[in-house]
């Protein structure tokens, strides 16, 4: 069941926010003719005004392929019922397969730059728009990107804030500790003012 | 209590998988006289082989200060229980207090690059050796270093895996969602095989 109705926009000032506490994502591109869907689970915010982030992502994949010809991703925050899914886009090529078809995934188009973005099952995704750095990209699969539009589902991110709770669950971010292990970020506590 | 007694050596190679899952890191730093701890939020493995990482460093902070004269800092993986005091180091400056001091931190010395890393309330740490590289450290705060040394505590992280279970929950990684509040990475599943 589609989850696209209870997607509301991120401010960009809060888009970093979806990425600070280090969940396993799903990347998503397209060239226009061709698209694909990877799992990643190395990336992070670099800076919050204007919001930029770096995710590594291995030149030998079809993703950086798209990447280059487009200039653009985008990147998905998978919840607990994709924790499958997401270890098997991630073991996969899309070079001689298209993933949406053959895991059956139905994708919505993103609204600045008209990306394939996945929103069932996910909390929330990230526009991006590549910042060309060849010397990261070649020597550290490093790419930087500027967050250009988010959104996310308001029954886990409203104005800024993750709200984790038990009635969330099932939306609440995957962070893969290795051979397909995954930890659950789910309960939160508030730390006292320094 | 010190738990120095429970840290064993990691291989290198499983060094990166112990920020695989996107922990909310504390860094420390000296440069043979002062030193300092400070929290981040952002940081992420670049490559398993050599072990590889990179995280986000202010370059106000005084902690760059200590990494630009040392060439090296180490990263700590602060467990549950440390939750107040990471926040409370990322929100004060080491320019003008040590907060080890302060914070009655017991530190202890890394075996390779001769740090200070915390033990005590940690799960594991790791020794690092910047990659200078000038413009990702200007234009976007990111310090690339290779890891050089690693340790964890065998509660909780053994022969290259994590593993969480009730009985280690006070040394599980903590995930900063934002304004002070943590998600803990405790429940854990393993993914179908692709």
């Amino acid at each position: 069941m589609p989850n696209t109705h209870n997607f509301l926009p991120v401010a960009l000032a809060h888009a970093c926010r979806l990425l600070n506490h280090g969940p396993t994502v799903l990347v998503t591109s397209s060239d226009g003719t061709r698209r694909n869907i990877m799992a990643a689970a190395w990336s992070m915010p670099v800076e919050f005004t204007p919001p930029r982030i770096a995710v590594v992502i291995d030149k030998q994949t079809f993703t950086r392929e798209l990447i280059a010809a487009s200039g653009t991703f985008a990147i998905c925050l998978p919840g607990r019922a994709l924790v499958d899914l997401t270890y098997a886009v991630g073991s996969t090529s899309g070079r001689t397969l298209d993933k949406f078809e053959h895991f059956g995934l139905g994708s919505e188009t993103s609204s600045v730059l008209a990306l394939p973005v996945l929103t069932t099952g996910c909390s929330a995704w990230l526009e991006c728009r590549l910042i060309p750095e060849r010397h990261a990209e070649d020597a550290y699969d490093t790419c930087f990107a500027e967050v250009v539009g988010a959104a996310a589902d308001a029954r886990i991110f409203r104005d800024g804030h993750w709200l984790f709770d038990e009635g969330n669950a099932a939306l609440q971010t995957i962070h893969h500790l290795g051979g397909g292990n995954f930890a659950f970020a789910g309960d939160v506590v508030r730390a006292a003012a320094p």
